[in-house]
């Protein structure tokens, strides 16, 4: 996340009225506005709604105070190695804990033509801690096999009052983005949204038996 | 196309009565039937459907009889070099003859991320000549970037009696495969027919404006 480049993606939406960004390295973070300025030349980790944290991600969750957050995003390395915590149960039960009721959290979900029996344990365990688990992807052509995927949790299926998405499905777009935001926008569109989480026979298959 | 793989995928629909695969160069199904078996084993091109040709497939169209394929699909490789007669109007033009009335056409794309110029004019000189032109994709692994897009054109748009797509629309799949076909399927579902037409918005805005 030290990249700056989900941060740059979400300070383009106006209705978003405050950030918490929690890097474990100080290091990436110079790195990037050194050498990755694609990613944040536009805001050089500086907004007034933007509040950066040096520190360990998890254990930043586990003291954050409850219902306390609308959108958790995960972008962490591989689930193997130092980032492993980052798939794990008491990792999703901390953001579960921290997240608003009508919350949602995202984390990379890996690619399913590579890894789908590690994104099938990480599905499994989310859906026993969260009120609904879905899978998209999207294409990003210098990753290895060009796709990457996300997983996606919600905290609660709320009825009525919905602030997060009044159809009620992860799936479906909760908004239009404005037109200021619109015209900064490269990939996504509410239809993109949507067709994201229609997957392959084969991948859908895994997930429809959990 | 020697390679059989879409010969397999065709075979597969009962509802195939009829193919006739042009392919110019014989040692392509030779080596195909010795070392490509995971394309041909199915097969191994003999089906008493199949009108094998060795030739070459524009000068065979060219010869064809008006109407009298409902589909033609064109597995060429990039339109530079030897391929390149297979992306230019005359070609088209061919095609487009010898298609029913409600046929449709469908030539390989190339990559949206990689090849967006090339894929504009195709796109351009197959909307002058076919009634309804559209772009999707499919995800490959193993191709540069990771997908490959398709061409997919439309001789005639049909009111009433449309043979091939009773919705009259090309993203909108035409049938449910039947529960035999689907068995063998591994990518393939009405679903991701759809959602493969929903293009990145940097590509959709490049077709809307043709």
């Amino acid at each position: 996340m030290g990249d700056g480049g989900i941060l740059r993606e979400v300070l383009r939406h106006d209705c978003v009225e405050e950030i918490t960004m929690v890097e474990l390295d100080e290091k990436v973070i110079e790195v990037a506005k050194q050498y990755f300025q694609e990613s944040t030349c536009t805001h050089n980790f500086i907004d007034p709604r933007l509040n950066l944290i040096i520190g360990d991600g998890a254990a930043f969750l586990q003291k954050s105070k409850p219902n306390s957050y609308d959108v958790v995003l995960v972008d962490s390395s591989d689930p193997v190695g130092p980032a492993s915590v980052l798939f794990e149960n008491d990792f999703y039960n901390s953001i579960n804990n921290s997240l608003s009721p009508g919350g949602i959290m995202c984390n990379q979900g890996e690619c399913i033509w590579l890894h789908l029996e590690l994104i099938k344990e990480v599905f499994t365990h989310s859906k026993k801690i969260f009120a609904e688990t879905r899978y998209f992807y999207t294409t990003v052509p210098t990753y290895p096999s060009g796709q990457i995927g996300f997983i996606l949790n919600r905290k609660k299926i709320l009825k009525t009052d919905d602030v997060l998405n009044e159809n009620n499905k992860l799936h479906v777009p909760m908004r239009k983005p404005d037109a200021k935001t619109n015209k900064l926008l490269s990939y996504y569109t509410p239809e993109i949204h949507s067709a994201s989480f229609v997957l392959p026979k084969f991948a859908q298959d895994v997930f429809d038996k959990i």
